[in-house]
């Protein structure tokens, strides 16, 4: 159930305007092809955050939004690698980035494909935005979706590691993520920096079930749940104390299949 | 103790070529004067990571190294907001917002004065680096004056608050701060993002120290305040365990004056 578009193909990575400024501003920036040509003289190209977006969703907030923040509802998705400390203190900083470049490309793959973005990464984590700029009704649903792929490809991606690096231990690499949607303050939150970020409750709470979540799981909120009954119904119900977080949280928790 | 380099005042925010690419390649790049037009035509203007430095510093780090990454020894800090999480419970995301700007741009400022970059930025938190690209012998001491500096502007900016924002809590909000130095893996770690950043045991023990740092303290590794003693001498020694670290850690803990 996306957003009508219709000269905009459901297929990922092959829009050829920027699927950001037709959403939020219906203005068509062509991003691949000859037409996309002059923009690029501009410095107007694809995003790092999502190849269907372009740096005018990146950089430019304050022009496409015409103010510097707005609250907007979203799902926050944050992963990471289970363990990565311990890691990084037994084995050899080249072969750490080995696996920090795998998770980060197989993470991005996968939150592409369903139009999230790549908002932040963080050595061996990232954030990601469902719902902004690509707009996404079925957002809770695009970043559980997300979260399945990206645990189908870390454990195929890191797990191929494990015979190639001397000192990994016995068990297997694994990676965590956290989920919640809601609304979320998203926009320019420092003078000098021009990328945009999301902030508020509920990036929090997203960050903390990630914390929470074991190797191989994907942490659940009940608002991001009842948004995708189809793909949470008949899950664990975990209940959690988190770290700033007054009330209990009911968390389902998916696990890789 | 800075690195000579005659043609670059000290100054900061002041140098008319970019400091990084003088410092790694011994390259000058007009980044302020009519000098720095052409190159402005061409993209490269100053970075958003330190206004010392420039865009080819921040976006093509191969171009700099001449590989994708490189091991180096640098002074890593980590600082965030203490509390966030409950205070973003409690008040509207709009007044968070301020409170995210304020402490975003009174750490950049303190950083920026002692030649680090803020590498990350995540909500209310950041990392910075120091002694890449901008080379500083001096890097664990000039890292430990950008602490003390963040906790002073922090106090004054973020109390100057309490006035305004109903709904703060009576205690004051404050910046725990964690700074720790070592062997960094610094490059690309992503195929599709072109800014580099910094990966590591050191990386991770510096954000684990930020993480036990209260409100107003800055905890710094006996590794980091061993190169600047004059800084650390005296000062409380405290021993933690820390997640995903097996040895006891002994971190000095430094209180904003």
């Amino acid at each position: 159930m996306k957003t009508a578009s219709p000269i905009v193909p459901d297929n990922h990575s092959s829009s050829t305007i920027c699927r950001g400024c037709w959403d939020q501003m219906r203005m068509p920036i062509p991003i691949r092809g000859p037409l996309a040509l002059p923009f690029r003289v501009f410095g107007i190209t694809r995003s790092k955050m999502n190849p269907d977006i372009c740096t005018i969703c990146e950089r430019a907030f304050h022009y496409v939004k015409k103010q510097r923040q707005v609250t907007a509802v979203a799902t926050i998705l944050f992963a990471d690698i289970r363990g990565f400390t311990d890691l990084s203190e037994r084995i050899e900083a080249v072969k750490l980035s080995r696996i920090v470049s795998l998770f980060q490309d197989s993470c991005a793959q996968a939150i592409w494909a369903h139009d999230g973005i790549v908002n932040k990464q963080m050595g061996d984590g990232l954030m990601a935005i469902f719902n902004f700029p690509i707009v996404r009704k079925d957002h809770a649903g695009a970043a559980i979706m997300a979260a399945l792929d990206i645990q189908r490809a870390c454990t195929a991606a890191l797990n191929g590691l494990n015979a190639d690096i001397d000192g990994l231990p016995d068990r297997m690499l694994g990676v965590g993520v956290g989920i919640h949607t809601g609304d979320v303050q998203i926009g320019e939150f420092s003078s000098f920096r021009s990328d945009f970020t999301a902030i508020g409750g509920v990036v929090n709470l997203a960050a903390r079930l990630e914390s929470q979540a074991a190797a191989g799981e994907i942490l659940v909120s009940a608002e991001t749940a009842a948004q995708a009954p189809s793909l949470t119904a008949g899950t664990e119900l975990r209940p959690l104390m988190l770290k700033g977080i007054e009330q209990q949280v009911q968390a389902r928790v998916l696990i890789k299949s």
